[in-house]
């Protein structure tokens, strides 16, 4: 299972990339975002470096001025099922969006996902905040921000009463006595709640994990007191080490208020890491990348939180806009992050604008500053691990550069020992609640 | 493709069997319906016989008399993803409902297992027929029969339209220019119906097929309107040659009336044969599968159509009781056809319930006289082709012994000459609504 002082690593597997211009880089296939090869190459990659899980980002309405990869990608569940058939080891982490999937639908496909893969499934669970989405679902309006964490729980807690339907001994299956399923064993869940009824049962038997793991990233003060309380995996986006440190603490602090056993709180940070083998290789990469990022590129992107602002009509050399409540009731946490950082360090809107759209200095380095980076984050209570989001032919760096490294310090495994993702991860596997309590001795 | 005159064969893949009482048969693993392995090498046994399409069947709504299969299986289109990647050829159909699932969320999935296995996803179009169902979706009442098939053509008319978003050239991604799209090659949907509301476009190119594959089984005299109309492939399920003659008929009938090209309309007969090398094997075979269907199953059986209506609260030895409307609200068509075929012949319960559980004889032989029986349906006008849905082992049987020989009579390909679901089917593909007439010279 790892050592208990062993980094937890996940990559994003995002086709053409995060950004809106990567697609553009030589060491991404221009279909990359539709290409099974693509994946498969990547997942099989991402095994190769025995990393924990790979994760799948979504999102559900898309425009114009979409990034590439938002226009024309694989949805994440039949993604990863087709990826668990290729793979063998690595979790399967997919998003899903609370708002608008059933709940009865998701916990199956989620449960089939853990069956098929032998229990490696995970849900990155997400409300969604533009509000466009409401459009490609009949829905008179996108709730709002607050009420989205009332649907979260709410849509959280009927997901994982389905999943308990069935005890995990209730199958028999014994041929001679034609006794299939132990019917004590079957549990409806007759949920009737503010915003979903739901009667069950599921017909899907419980699953290899008990139940996939729960990840999730929220970044207002709603959607961390939801990770704390529900997740598994909270992930983070912080901009530096002290950033990470407070977050880190917000979350495990919030936690254990909630009475939850904090080793069962794994908090990650999102990097995108660019890695060479020397300083001046590093350098050419950096470079390289940021040929690919354009001052229209990065601006599309700094109004992504702001439900898709268009930040392209203020003038560039005075100071960031004020854009007023815009983006509270999108992507808060990091719209108002955004607004903080321009405020705090009298940015322009030029200079906002490429902050948040290069890659960070902090993760920049040769494979010995990286791990040297991540060991500092891991030992000063910043993270319990990482997600690395990686610019193109980034998952190869890493994977060939730094997981040697990290090995070599004895902070990352070198074979898999466990099975499942909740082995990696070290989290345990939750007792169905329906389960008869063992009697301590 | 195949020259016009050979069949068309999918099977069901139905883990531990669609009867009761199938699962207990030493030839299937009990398990199955929860094994990835059994699937794998069901499909891939499917794919060396050269068939067309596997099929997985589906339903929402599970209660403790429900079939073995029903209670824990996997859903379909995360199965049928894991195994594209472990096939190659053959077709990927998919069971999913208009009344429960988001024409956004299905579309998108459909299109990605078209994209994941190379343009060869179909959608098997149901309408759910338990009313239970409407307890698991938070919907007051399950929607009656008729409205069912409103929603179903509604549903179908806006996933139709979400996959033509894009036009098959959109995507240019030209690197040294920049260009990703064609902005005047993306469409939006812009449905407004009764039933739904759906803005689009949809987040994903259009599939290698133009559309996944349409099929539908109704039976109602709405369900074959709707699939006359709409469906490239028919399911239909009779009992003997005369009425599957009338039914071919009947389809094709209607499809003509609606302007259709009736190459484009394929009538496949779903059977469930036993197979053996010899009359002794056939009759030891066929003995050996009624050991496992015990009455109480086929009185469970009988009244699935019926709402999963009780019989055993009948007397057994009386004429088939009168149920009144019961079943016209459900699964109409076949509910009314055991209403019919009880009264003509003058069934008691038990007789009923034995007729429509017990294999046919119809399809019960050696290979040379299934063949003869398949060639005679095709050439009298019963069936363009057929659905195994295999008794246990019987999909193996059927591809080691019927399948050489309709090779041998040329009536069934040697090898898959094309590459996609349409190719084998010899189904044109859609062309996209919005795009340029080609002008005729
Ligand atoms: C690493 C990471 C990955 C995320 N992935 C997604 C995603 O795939 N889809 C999505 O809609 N939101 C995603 N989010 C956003 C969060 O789930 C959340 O919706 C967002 O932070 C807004 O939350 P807030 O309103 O609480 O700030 C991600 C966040 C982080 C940190
Ligand atoms: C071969 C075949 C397969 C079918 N598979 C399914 C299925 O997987 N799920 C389902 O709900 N209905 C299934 N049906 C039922 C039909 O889709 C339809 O709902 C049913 O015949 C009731 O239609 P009716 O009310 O028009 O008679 C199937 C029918 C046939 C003939």
């Amino acid at each position: 299972m790892g050592s208990p002082s062993s980094l937890k690593l996940g990559v994003q597997i995002c086709g053409v990339g995060y950004g809106w211009g990567e697609w553009r880089h030589p060491d991404v296939p221009a279909d990359a975002s539709i290409s099974l090869n693509f994946y498969r190459q990547q997942a099989q990659l991402a095994e190769a470096g025995r990393l924990d899980f790979l994760f799948i980002a979504d999102s559900l309405h898309i425009h114009e001025k979409s990034n590439p990869h938002y226009l024309n990608r694989f949805e994440p569940l039949t993604l990863l099922s087709a990826l668990a058939t290729v793979t063998e080891h690595i979790g399967l982490v997919a998003t899903a969006s609370v708002s608008y999937t059933e709940p009865f639908n998701l916990a199956r496909q989620l449960a089939s996902l853990d069956h098929l893969s032998g229990g490696r499934a995970g849900w990155n669970v997400v409300t969604s905040w533009l509000s466009g989405t409401a459009d490609n679902f009949g829905k008179a309006e996108h709730p709002p921000h607050r009420v989205r964490y009332y649907m979260a729980r709410e849509h959280l807690s009927v997901v994982k009463g389905l999943w308990d339907s069935w005890e995990d001994d209730a199958f028999v299956r014994d041929k001679p006595s034609g006794e299939f399923f132990l019917p004590s064993k079957l549990h409806r869940l007759d949920h009737n709640g503010e915003f979903f009824r739901v009667k069950g049962p599921l017909n899907i038997a419980r699953s290899p994990q008990g139940q996939p793991v729960i990840f999730q990233g929220g970044t207002s003060v709603e959607g961390r007191e939801f990770a704390a309380g529900h997740a598994d995996v909270v992930f983070l986006n912080p901009e530096s080490l002290t950033e990470a440190q407070w977050r880190y603490q917000d979350i495990k602090g919030r936690a254990a208020c909630l009475g939850r056993n904090l080793q069962q709180v794994q908090v990650l940070a999102n990097i995108r890491p660019v890695v060479g083998r020397t300083a001046s290789e590093v350098e050419q990469r950096y470079q390289h990348i940021c040929q690919f990022i354009t001052l229209e590129d990065a601006l599309v992107t700094l109004g992504r939180p702001f439900n898709d602002h268009d930040f392209s009509r203020y003038p560039l050399d005075e100071p960031f806009p004020d854009v007023g409540d815009l983006g509270r009731e999108h992507l808060q946490g990091h719209s108002e992050h955004i607004k903080q950082v321009a405020r705090d360090e009298k940015l322009t809107l030029r200079q906002t604008a490429w902050r948040f759209a290069l890659p960070q200095r902090e993760f920049t380095g040769t494979p010995e500053q990286l791990a040297d980076r991540l060991e500092h984050w891991f030992q000063q209570g910043a993270a319990d691990g990482f997600v690395i989001n990686p610019w193109p032919g980034g998952l190869q760096h890493f994977v060939e550069l730094v997981i040697p490294e990290l090995q070599r310090r004895g902070l990352f495994r070198r074979e898999y020992s466990g099975h499942t993702l909740r082995d990696h991860l070290q989290l345990s596997t939750p007792i169905n609640r329906y389960a008869p309590r063992r009697e301590l001795i």
